[in-house]
């Protein structure tokens, strides 16, 4: 028996600790890509960074940072739409959150498809998490289920790539506990949708964070100005 | 009875001739929202002011140009690496050919759903060609039904959004007619993949066009350096 290389992985990381998460699971049985996306988000820069320091952390060389130009033409979010406040506190079940990017991870996910096509990896691994958190359309597993038919009908006959959703039925204080059997260094990860110095506390990310951070039992490593309870 | 506003469509807008037939049909019964997308693709100062010359045509003010520069970084097709040479002649049948661009179908569509549900468009109009013509896996009718199915699933609950691909089953000497029986603008349309002042006459894209319209019988208006044969 030969030694097989470990499969290539895109790994969708948007710098926040879902996709950390996703990141440190795949590192495991894995060779590791990591695509970041720029769309005109408030806090680009900041994830951004988190982003590299993450890469750095994994010892990642594949890294690809694509913007979607569109998605801030477009607007139609409180994330890119500076006319649109940021909601505060954690999203309200069954309404659609204002910080909804319209459709965006279809985006993303076409973007790590063409990568994982050109480059020859076999999967795309998305840290999108369902009904515990966003309420976001594009986060619901059948949407995944949905885009793997797209991928196989849309590229190459020789072409196969799973989309994989580690943590989309995790509560976040799931992901939390995950992330630290896994060694997930969350110090280095940015999840606030308002600041990009010390983290609000206040936005719906950060609830959702702290909320989830404390659920766990898990004190959670990163500053905050305030802390909304969870 | 009150007079309801016709539905409104985006047209994806190449500046090629089947998305001209597209719009044209479309024209008949919705008001128009046009979009361009930009990939590096060599063409695209050319394609894009054949996008404006039908869009004025056709009085669309709603026009939404957008840029793909993932797509430019990935790379893989003749269109978007200038490494990879363009092919010439019509395609092979059954053969992927090198000017596809991976995935980027998927690009276009997400770009224009996102724009479909800030706008409130009720369909998106593509024109996409399937046998006759590319051979590129995401102009297949399959692939438009299972992406209907991810627009579902990932908009907001209340969003409809159609795909509308009313040439994929038309040979290209069919899209010839169809576009003469609607007043398409033929001259304004721009479909070579490798110049942009006089069509080269000689790649896939031109030799497509060109047997397209020796079959319809109708002589094309644009000029072309040289005319492989049809």
């Amino acid at each position: 028996m030969t030694d097989e290389p470990e499969p290539l992985a895109v790994i969708c990381v948007s710098g926040g600790m879902d996709s950390a998460v996703v990141a440190a699971l795949a590192a495991e049985n894995h060779r590791l890509a990591f695509l970041h996306a720029n769309y005109g988000q408030r806090t680009e820069n900041r994830e951004l960074h988190a982003f590299h320091q993450l890469a750095d952390h994994y010892g990642v060389r594949l890294r690809l940072v694509v913007d979607f130009p569109a998605l801030r033409q477009i607007g139609g979010s409180s994330l890119t739409d500076d006319t649109i406040p940021v909601r505060e506190g954690a999203p309200v079940a069954g309404a659609i959150p204002t910080s909804y990017v319209p459709f965006r991870n279809a985006h993303l996910l076409a973007a790590a498809t063409s990568w994982a096509e050109v480059v020859g990896a076999g999967s795309v691994h998305v840290g999108a998490v369902g009904e515990d958190s966003s309420g976001y359309p594009d986060c619901r597993p059948e949407f995944y289920r949905a885009f793997e038919e797209v991928i196989r009908l849309g590229t190459r006959p020789e072409t196969r790539i799973a989309i994989v959703t580690p943590v989309i039925g995790l509560s976040k204080a799931e992901i939390v506990r995950q992330g630290m059997t896994h060694g997930v260094p969350f110090a280095l990860t940015w999840s606030c949708y308002q600041s990009d110095d010390v983290a609000c506390g206040a936005c719906e990310s950060c609830a959702l964070r702290l909320r989830g951070f404390a659920r766990a039992g898990i004190l959670d490593p990163i500053p905050y100005r305030t802390k909304t309870k969870a």
